[in-house]
């Protein structure tokens, strides 16, 4: 297979466009996601110009995900009461044609946990967001060479694989993008409250992989502005808020470093 | 009905006297608060000089509630285990006479979370503290002209509408407070935070419309000061702790803008 | 019984010494902990360089925990299903020979909470932390003279008691602690943070009391150079994070103050 590679430019002008529409469409999206992540996560959504919610009560799940543009599910903190609600929410998705985002958290570190992700995968995301151990445990195999979009190919989905440096793929073409800061790895959900970006991006591009790629374009970029006005951890995680909220598409298109 | 309005420094300078007492007193204050606002709501509770806790734990909700000096009641992420301790906090708060106040998060967005919140406001809490389309879910009505004071006198409650100028009203007394900053709506859980705040008021004030008038002036002025130091939501979100934490009576009176 | 007192270089010196271990090792800390605390304690425990996982699912929590180099056990909004997976954990914490801390919150607040402590303190946790009122609903007796570490010795624990000064015991050893700042205070789930880097150095030193005393010094000390650079609560929460971050040994050993 032959993956196209789009050039730098356009991969970074898109990027700056899609935040542009989130910004003036404010799309809700609904995220089911872990206990720990729920605020940081809201805050990442609200800082991009989107409009969280994040009830898992099982009968109001179907309103909240069927009113919103779009539909994060994270299987942090997976409990009973979250798996029946992601149930219902990608049910619902699904008959309302809401596009999702799987962020299979930890599959890499408890069983049950990656049994439910690969049934979720059969359900057809729109995004699959993880890093590579994750990979490794969702897919059953090594995230090397072709492996990657083989894997997208055989599950019709975008994957987004994230670490030091992030590759997104829907099979036919291959994003790979260098933005980030080391200081993200210590910020507690920062890769939830990406694939929260993802989504809101989900909202406003239909195109799976361009929105999944200017999402992290975007939260990478935003993570360098902060980490030059960050003092440690604590800092950052309020400074790649103020970052992403500030971020304008010349500065966006600027340091995009994307291939 | 006639409104009375007060004179500006009337209810700046009551602003003052309440947050004083707050300080003093160091009132306990229970929440039932959705999972994305606990940690910033008790973060603000504490920057106010109040003691949160915030278990739904059915078994101890009694205990919390009958120890403490005022009660929240928040509707957001309303799974049945919230559902439940509501039930029984209310009760407990009714026998024990602790001022209660309703929060009524997205009513406007759930069906079946609005008829609950209507069966609530029949119980009477103290205070009720929402927006604009949140009440039109649940009055039924907008809140226009004699509406929102009509709706306390029929309900027996104060109202706290809050929105870009909040509206304070008992049914006889009106209060207009033009404090505020906009960063306030890219903060997830500030209007959680605010009616926490209401609560505090309320544990030391058994004035409901004063104590929410209180609260709603002191939040706003620390909002304006916040802004000044922050750089985006990020940082104000931070800021806002710290301004409410280090406010003094004289400028929370110089800066009030309420009518 | 005779308490030894160390020579303060000593502490000191072997507080900077295990968190040298923490940084390189990066010791999975899994915690079941409130629900207002998991975003603080997560990031408390990157900024030290552990891993933290959070998860209280039944059927993840045993590879959650036997994967883990230590567990904490927080009895924050100890909800039914918190309380399942406390009861799992813990069996399996002792079957795998995992050190855990128990950190029995606001027991003094609730009687069934108090209770259900008393009972897993029969099952000798590796330290237990909890300040002054805490320790009375518990043990039964205040903390006063030899109090603290009879019932070290009793209950065959460490025991970490904190307050303005922190006590650490054995039974055997004592060690007194003046660091910290009222700030702390003033931040919602920092005692639950400072239980959960507790069990970070748990994670790395075998000696439940050294560990726990380490853990108390840099917490301390991290706090007192987060107030340098705080303006209030919101920013010193942030701040004492990156602290914590950047703490060097040089600056551990010359701010400790402990007896």
């Amino acid at each position: 297979m032959t993956l196209s590679i789009p050039v730098t430019g356009d991969l970074a002008t898109m990027a700056a466009d899609v935040l542009a529409r989130v910004r003036e469409r404010r799309p809700r999206v609904h995220c089911i996601t872990n206990a720990v992540a729920q605020n940081f996560t809201a805050n990442m959504l609200l800082a991009a110009g989107a409009v969280p919610s994040m009830t898992i009560t099982p009968d109001e799940v179907v309103d909240f995900v069927a009113g919103a543009a779009a539909l994060l599910v994270n299987l942090g903190t997976l409990d009973p009461q979250r798996r029946a609600a992601i149930d219902i929410a990608v049910e619902t998705a699904i008959d309302e044609g809401v596009p999702w985002v799987l962020d299979p958290v930890f599959v890499d570190r408890s069983p049950p946990r990656s049994d439910y992700a690969g049934a979720l995968v059969q359900r057809k995301p729109s995004v699959i967001r993880l890093n590579r151990a994750e990979f490794r445990a969702l897919a059953g195999f090594d995230a090397e060479g072709g492996a990657l979009a083989g894997y997208a190919v055989d599950n019709l989905t975008a994957v987004g694989l994230t670490g030091e440096i992030d590759f997104v793929t829907d099979g036919t073409r291959l994003a790979v993008i260098e933005n980030g800061h080391a200081l993200m790895g210590r910020v507690t959900a920062m890769g939830c409250a990406g694939s929260a970006l993802i989504a809101a991006c989900l909202a406003v591009e239909n195109d799976a992989w361009a929105a999944t790629t200017a999402a992290l374009i975007t939260l990478g970029v935003a993570g360098e502005v902060a980490a030059a006005a960050a003092q440690g951890p604590g800092s950052f995680a309020a400074a790649i808020l103020d970052a992403l909220y500030a971020l304008d598409g010349a500065t966006l298109i600027d340091r995009a470093r994307v291939a």
